[in-house]
């Protein structure tokens, strides 16, 4: 079995996308994680859903629990707001860290360390620059448990 | 909105739950990841699905790329048989990191920034060293999103 056995297409969001609609993407659809693709549908990030609350979240609440107990309930249930407005582009990590990014020959096992090192319940399968969509932990594991 | 007012009821596994029974349940079921309770209820570990995968990887293939390819394609799709017979407790980290665990009245940017920090899409509330549940990522952005 090869990542192209298991490849399923997956929707993305590209870098001008609002982020509150990539947000409402991920519930809506109840999806493992983002993949942000550029203007030439290239994967430029991929973004496992705790990755996105990272965008949201602002650094010093993620740093320090103390300071995110300070702020009162009123205005923590609208954190989210601070966001209308913003791309994903703007809200991107500077440092991206290793992408789990793969190509259609992969083997499973080199899928599960690549979801395992980058934490990351998806895999985006490129091909020639292309993606062919996403491998997701639930269909790896719905089809490696049953061989 | 605290987090009693998003918490659901979750599925546990118990450390003595064989390897594949905990895989199993999570893709079945389609759990962004699981709860480990000890003999009391109490969470001991909250592994996100990414994270289940590190449970069954071996950690040669995890940290180097190159290793986890020279592995054949027939001995790839039967990683996961190696777990058999382990349990959860055998294939713990030794060094648990942060686990993201609340009580039921932290606000919703509590619980976003410590998903954000221990990269889990759920965190398990507990009230007295007894589980409640957990707040999913998706039931907190369904919940933010439309306040």
């Amino acid at each position: 079995m090869r990542a192209r056995d298991l490849v399923t297409e997956f929707p993305t969001v590209s870098l001008d996308t609002p982020v509150l609609d990539a947000a409402r993407l991920l519930a809506d659809q109840g999806l493992p994680g983002l993949i942000v693709v550029d203007e030439n549908g290239s994967p430029r990030s991929i973004l496992p859903g705790a990755q996105v609350m990272r965008l949201a979240v602002p650094t010093y609440c993620q740093d320090d629990p103390a300071l995110a107990r300070v702020v009162d309930e009123a205005h923590a249930d609208t954190f989210l707001r601070s966001l209308a407005g913003r791309t994903v582009r703007e809200c991107l990590p500077e440092n991206p860290r290793e992408l789990p990014i793969a190509d259609p020959d992969a083997t499973v096992l080199e899928i599960a360390a690549l979801m395992a090192r980058t934490y990351s319940p998806l895999v985006a399968i490129v091909e020639e620059d292309r993606l062919q969509g996403a491998v997701t932990l639930q269909v790896l594991l719905d089809r490696t448990l049953d061989s």
